[in-house]
């Protein structure tokens, strides 16, 4: 496609190597930032240079910091004998946000997928193994996704930590909260049967003494 | 939301300002630019910081330019005599691809719109009637959108441009081609209806010798 300028080819060039982000979206955001005041369209070009040079992944667990090591290893308040293991920084926004976990986080950095070339030792899971002794962890979560790949890693986790004295558990699988069960697969319904929990009771009595 | 960094931060909400970009795809991007090269990184922010600055419209006809005049009003290959008055530089570069048009254009920088407060005073429309008479133009097309902000605005550029020697025509409305009729609405059938053209035969010949 011709573009009117130069500047306006490179920006939309290098704003549709973003993914999701074809070159007609492209265009439209630049012509968007035309429109905007310059300083707004200054703060948006210097945020992302700011944001690659600022960044760095947190020496203890791999996490996004902007200093050696993140928030979340350096606070006095986490547990740290807990040790949550998850794909990437955004499992650990989302994990974050529930507010329900106060242990540590160990970023992989992505998940064992032998037919995207990821074998174990393009993971940062060899600082795990350190760090389990360091920090004298009791207990490794897995927290990976529920596919092939969560699940090859999990498993290839398992094997590696089998040795280790830490309990390893796994995030549950089951019915979504809102989740109908009609709509469920049954993979998913199977192991939320197998894996049922004690019933209790929302009002506060168990369930035991209500039936 | 909590983001892992200040600079995270400060690009999810730089992002997030742009039109169709909520905070979720902001973050999917800034870890998108984290995982790419400095370089490109760089580019990226360089790119949109320098479109900004290097961008600016032509004194001529309100095209995206990066000299003062534009390429096309500059071009000695355009015929002058012709004028098609758009609304945004968009419709430029849509007009640019198919080809077709080798005369001049008009950006009037929007639609008159009195819900949004967009009046004629708003629009880039005296300069058009200065440029009626210096390029000494024969024709004005206008290409404006089929809505009703586009009606409105053809209607009062009709009565403005009324006095002025110069035909004044519009683009056609109709089936798009590969569109099917029953799929049309009725008034954009009436009106392929009302303006129909004749009949040319695609092997060359006059549709009424083979008929």
């Amino acid at each position: 496609m011709e573009y009117p300028t130069q500047s306006i080819a490179r920006a939309v060039e290098a704003l549709s190597r973003l993914p999701g982000i074809g070159k007609k979206t492209a265009l439209r955001l630049v012509l968007h930032v035309l429109r905007a005041s310059p300083t707004d369209a200054d703060e948006l070009g210097q945020s992302l240079i700011d944001l690659r040079h600022h960044t760095r992944r947190c020496t203890d667990c791999g996490h996004l910091t902007d200093t050696e090591r993140c928030g979340i290893c350096t606070s006095p308040r986490r547990t740290r004998t807990q040790i949550c293991v998850v794909e990437d920084a955004r499992d650990v926004m989302a994990l974050e946000r529930t507010g329900q976990y106060q242990g540590l986080y160990h970023v992989l950095g992505g998940l064992i997928s032998p037919l995207d070339g990821i074998g174990p030792a393009q993971l940062h899971i060899e600082p795990l193994l350190d760090r389990i002794g360091r920090e004298g962890a009791t207990e490794v979560i897995l927290a990976l996704s529920a596919t092939l790949e969560g699940d090859q890693t999990a498993f290839y986790l398992s094997r590696r930590l089998g040795s280790l004295p830490v309990r390893l558990s796994h995030i549950a699988r089951g019915i979504p909260v809102g989740g109908e069960l009609e709509f469920a697969d049954e993979v998913t319904l199977a192991r939320s049967l197998q894996q049922r929990t004690p019933y209790v009771n929302p009002l506060g009595a168990e369930a035991s003494t209500s039936a």
